[in-house]
């Protein structure tokens, strides 16, 4: 497995150069590098004998069937597009494994078709709107997105006619019902798997997410003339609500809060803030356990501003529920797992990932690899070859196991 | 008092008018409506009969001298210059009203001379360093000032110059050792006096100021996975500093602290803050105390640094001592309080003022006036007739102590 793992992370780093910006990372939705990269991907799947195409949302897919099978077909993917001075595997890591996992397939003659999909869209840097090209795949896209304005004034539709393709036939993207599953290997992206020394881990589920903007609002004051006591300082009400969400999301297994923005008005050494306006970012795989914590951290505000004397006011601005991974199919990864790169490691995704929106679709699964540091979206973004080289062995488990269920 | 309170108001009020900006009160130090100011208020100390000057960093100065006395002279002045979009009353009534003052001892017929003193310069907005004006009178006026540059341009040197006077004789401004003492009025600025139903309080000292910048730096990591035990959270940190800073200056007396200022990174919803930059005000009338709350606080947060794994810097940018009031000045002017206005209130000024920089030179004393709302530095500003009557009581009976002492 070694050769192969040390191939998968080579080509992402001979990727990496196909860039919008030199010496940096960063290939937005089918930007003019999107095509050396698809050039490269498809010479690779031409080689494995697959059928390659690129359908009307710039995804390239490449489909390989072994003689003889009438089986449904396995998904593999994950995209290729990239947030701005990116690291090399976010993505693309997903990709060239699983060109080594249909490598796999044929050595051991399974009868097991399976399709590769470069996703063309997962970050929603250039329109501002993630998962473009996985929703066009799951049969999600809605048509109104085609009207989306990039940065330069360009809409989503004329993204698609000038990489050379009919935005009209979006609808033809949409994955047929000759599906068995879909399943996507990415980096974690945290430090889960690093604190627990583990190369892999099975994705249960994709956390649900909350995420509101609070504001307490207070009297500017002097902060020389203003005793202590005749205070209604927003930023000290601000202080002892961030307190309560960090207490609330430690005791409350699974659970992760996180306030990450806070602005406050005037925002002067000398004058008391008047004003302080914070973000609130809660997930979990629950949907219940994290709508009920926003209530509670939105009472525990509410009695806070009352205490003080400060007005509150709270604004939802996404309440994204949990999307969980198929169990069958997580149970094969996770005996997979067990049987190639020990212990059984399950975990959930804190961020989403193109197999959210396919799981709408078909019977999903993801398996992480170890983040070194936690980095991505990052230059400094890595991964260990040892990683790469358990996620070959836990494909080659999971493939006989999920080709046993249909031979 | 009633007609004397009005007229003391009223004057305010159309000195207000003398601005550089329509509409608004905006006189910055020797600015071209400042003349206007001068006129208006020799005129006025011209028909109490006292004797006029500007000085050469422009304080307007009148002197009363009665008939037949050897006496040296009482100081008593306030400022003229405002801050931007002022109100009408932030140092301007503490010359309206020393001119009522002035009325009162000639019609006592007491044998008290008195210097009334129209600052030039208080706020510190034009040339971003306070007290320009009573820094000369006090022999505190530091040549290397002359080279500072407002936002135009021009030189300290150049404004003076400008305004019809010269910049090399400042050093005749310093008062002469003829002098009792200095007695400032001025409104509070803050909410004590309304929030105890008081017209007046004699200010026993000028707390002394720290201030400090502090940053706590950790992780900048992604909110969604990275579990809550594994984060470096800057502004988690920042917070609990926060409420402990407020704990500290509520549970010692008179002891104010403030967090007015946080600057956060990256200051995204969905990204763990990696650094959270604070200012810290801390103010006390006894500097031991101020300066052991200081230690306190940077102690606890080295210690919240500790436990959470992050780094602290702090930087103190400010360590100005605490300006006692001199006592017998003061304790007079407390008798005075008891007799004409009640109860005998005392407190501490939380901010700086002319009398924190003349009592280098004079024994000081200063009256506060309640500020209704705690409002100043805003065209909210207003002060309570009933509350300058209380301020003509007091300084009737004030004047009669004095020249008691001197007769």
């Amino acid at each position: 497995m070694n050769d192969r793992a040390q191939r998968a992370i080579a080509e992402c780093k001979r990727i990496a150069e196909m860039s919008e910006e030199p010496g940096r990372t960063t290939r937005r939705f089918l930007t003019p590098p999107v095509h050396r990269v698809h050039e490269l991907l498809r010479s690779r799947m031409e080689s494995l004998g697959m059928t390659v195409h690129v359908d009307s949302v710039g995804n390239l897919r490449g489909i390989w069937k072994p003689p003889d099978t009438q089986s449904q077909r396995l998904v593999i993917g994950s995209h290729i597009d990239t947030v701005p001075n990116a690291g090399a595997y976010d993505g693309l890591l997903g990709v060239t494994l699983a060109l080594e996992w249909v490598i796999l397939a044929q050595e051991l003659n399974l009868p097991l078709p399976i399709e590769v999909i470069a996703f063309s869209e997962e970050e929603g840097v250039r329109f501002g709107v993630p998962f473009i090209g996985s929703r066009a795949v799951a049969g999600r896209f809605d048509p109104t997105l085609l009207a989306l304005k990039d940065a330069d004034g360009a809409t989503l539709a004329d993204a698609i006619r000038d990489f050379g393709l009919d935005p009209k036939e979006i609808g033809a993207a949409t994955l047929d019902g000759d599906v068995l599953g879909f399943v996507e290997m990415h980096i974690e992206q945290g430090p889960v798997l690093e604190s627990e020394g583990l190369s892999v881990a099975a994705v249960t589920a994709i956390v649900g997410q909350s995420r509101l903007t609070l504001e307490f609002r207070g009297q500017a004051n002097h902060a020389g003339t203003t005793p202590m006591l005749l205070r209604q300082d927003a930023l000290a009400g601000a202080a002892e609500w961030i307190a309560a969400v960090e207490t609330a999301a430690r005791k409350t297994d699974g659970l992760i809060a996180t306030v990450g923005k806070i602005d406050v008005e005037p925002n002067a050494a000398n004058v008391i803030a008047g004003a302080a306006r914070l973000s609130l970012d809660v997930r979990h795989a629950d949907d219940y356990t994290r709508k009920a914590a926003v209530e509670s951290l939105l009472e525990q505000a509410q009695a806070i501003a009352v205490k003080r004397g400060l007005a509150l006011k709270s604004i939802q601005q996404m309440d994204q529920p949990a999307v969980p991974m198929d169990e069958r199919l997580t149970a094969y990864l996770v005996e997979a797992i067990g049987a190639a790169a020990r212990p059984e490691k399950r975990m959930t995704s804190g961020a989403g990932h193109d197999a959210m929106v396919m799981a709408a679709r078909v019977p999903a699964t993801m398996l992480f690899l170890r983040s070194p540091g936690g980095i991505s979206h990052h230059p400094d973004e890595t991964v260990r070859e040892e990683d790469v080289e358990a996620a070959l062995k836990v494909g080659r488990r999971f493939l006989e196991i999920l080709a046993a269920t249909v031979g």
